[in-house]
């Protein structure tokens, strides 16, 4: 079995967020999607999210870059490690990373780049492989930038996936702890691969080639049987919860916030009847940003410091669920 | 600066490859490409390649997942950690790594799946994240999956890179080092962010969407730059190992066997005539594999321990250039 590990000396200096302009009222979906008016925010819980126009995948990256390491008060020119950990790559060669390095005008052969892909929970898994860059002491900076358009890949004739979605991009400068309280404590991911197909992009890669005249468009778009996804976590969240919660030592009472992935309403509704976290501890921003894939979590997380719901010192519960299907928790010192 | 890490006691306990059976000879493609004979041969150096007929991206991985386990004598049931490594994906959502652990029979909920990418060196990141993981107390047992899948992205129209890539999957599994020498010393990755477009595949991503009308074949297709690639790793190549060796407080003449990412004639010979390395320590398989992509380094690696260059307690020094273009090299104890 995964052990759990020591804890990580580990802090989020600083996060940055970027949104696209143009806000997209459920209303609008509702006339676009064909639907009765009311259905689409019904359906879904999200009232408005954001729409990229002419933001590329890297320009908003580096734009949440940018002001992460503002927040952090961090030279560009100190980021040892770039991290794209996301599911909305800019092209399939090279790595979204390279690009975002080139965006932010850091200095040539200062980084490494790569990418990091677990779909939903790209950021969580990402975080978790620069905790430990920075523990083996291979690094001192690294920023995570994830930055996700699913607007261009929404199926208008699957109202209910195509309106739950946004865009966004969120950045996160990690560094040692210094002498602050911040830490890393327990991670765990598991993955249920009899549920690949419950979210799915079926396209751009090698079984439907975008140059295979047998590629059909909704290949492309995404894919998603939510009531199956929901009825799944509902079987395994729990235990996975359980095994979480002991081998981090800890108790739901132990969390001063908990920020889960904005998968949808019945999601989030979830944390609190199903695993039993107190509402009021729950960061939810689904109904103003939707569910932004990989940026969720983080863009939730952002979104708690800025209202202060997070504090520095504050112990937090990231947690949820990603196309695979994939479990993750995190137990983080803010 | 990247500090030289702390040597990591992390053994690379088994490798499995996997060759799609249909062998493609030069003298058929200078037929396919309408080039006089024997110039796709002696442009490329590669004599023969393997092409997938109907072996999935997965079956690729698996099969060599199975042999690389077999190899270190462990059960599947053990895995902690599956990491696809590949420029390959299968599709773009859930990631390449969740179909690999359901093709593999691994029980549900056992491992943590996700992607890796760093294009050609992807594989050498991946087993740097999944020695922290091992290093960190995290994982025992940690797969690292690379099946590529360059035959479906070929453009005939340019021989020189159509002419040069072969399919291959290679799988790795790490553990603990236990008793034995084996162990993970330095790594350093520099990404040189203004060679971003001599290597390319322009889609599949946001930028040249799948089914965005304006989305020209050719743009799903790999277009490489062979001499800027070469003129830009000639002039960044040197200095970036006179920084690796004295990080790794080694020389040349401590290595045994030199694995060189096969990326193209020019590349390989540079490997002695530029950084002084002796013929006899490098492994080459591109005249009979091609440049397999980021399965190239492990292949070659596999091969040469199959052969008898490599053996158990050697010392090895794992290198390449990726598009990025990010240069990287590893000091690995086989």
């Amino acid at each position: 079995m995964l052990q759990p590990p020591k804890v990580r000396s580990v802090r989020i200096a600083g996060l940055g967020v970027f949104l696209p302009e143009l806000r997209v009222l459920s209303s609008d979906l509702d006339q676009k999607f064909g639907v009765a008016p009311g259905m689409t925010a019904r359906a879904t819980g999200v009232a408005e999210r954001r729409y990229v126009q002419d933001e590329t995948t890297e320009q908003m990256g580096a734009k949440a870059a940018r002001r992460a390491l503002a927040d952090a008060r961090i030279d560009a020119g100190d980021v040892d490690v770039v991290i794209a950990a996301a599911t909305s790559p800019r092209q399939l060669i090279p790595c979204t990373a390279v690009f975002m390095q080139r965006e932010l005008n850091l200095p040539e052969g200062r980084s490494r780049c790569f990418d990091v892909d677990a779909t939903c929970l790209s950021w969580l898994v990402a975080v978790d492989i620069a905790a430990n860059y920075i523990a083996a002491g291979q690094a001192k900076t690294v920023l995570v930038i994830t930055s996700e358009t699913a607007s261009c890949s929404l199926n208008v004739s699957e109202p209910e996936s195509a309106g739950l979605f946004g865009d966004a991009a969120v950045a996160a400068v990690l560094t040692p702890s210094g002498g602050s309280d911040s830490q890393l404590g327990h991670v765990l991911f598991e993955t249920h691969s009899s549920g690949a197909e419950m979210a799915q992009f079926r396209g751009a890669g090698t079984r439907h080639h975008p140059n295979d005249p047998a590629t059909a468009p909704e290949m492309n778009m995404f894919q998603m049987h939510g009531r199956s996804i929901f009825r799944m976590a509902s079987r395994i969240g729990p235990p996975f919860m359980d095994r979480f919660m002991r081998d981090a030592g800890a108790s739901h009472a132990d969390f001063d916030a908990v920020v889960p992935h904005q998968a949808s309403r019945l999601g989030l509704e979830a944390i609190s009847s199903m695993f039993g976290f107190p509402r009021e501890r729950i960061i939810s921003n689904l109904a103003t940003r939707g569910n932004c894939i990989a940026a969720s979590i983080p863009l939730a997380l952002a979104e708690g410091v800025s209202s202060g719901q997070i504090g520095r010192g504050n112990r937090v519960l990231l947690m949820g669920t990603g196309a695979g299907l994939t479990l993750g928790a995190m137990d983080l010192v803010f």
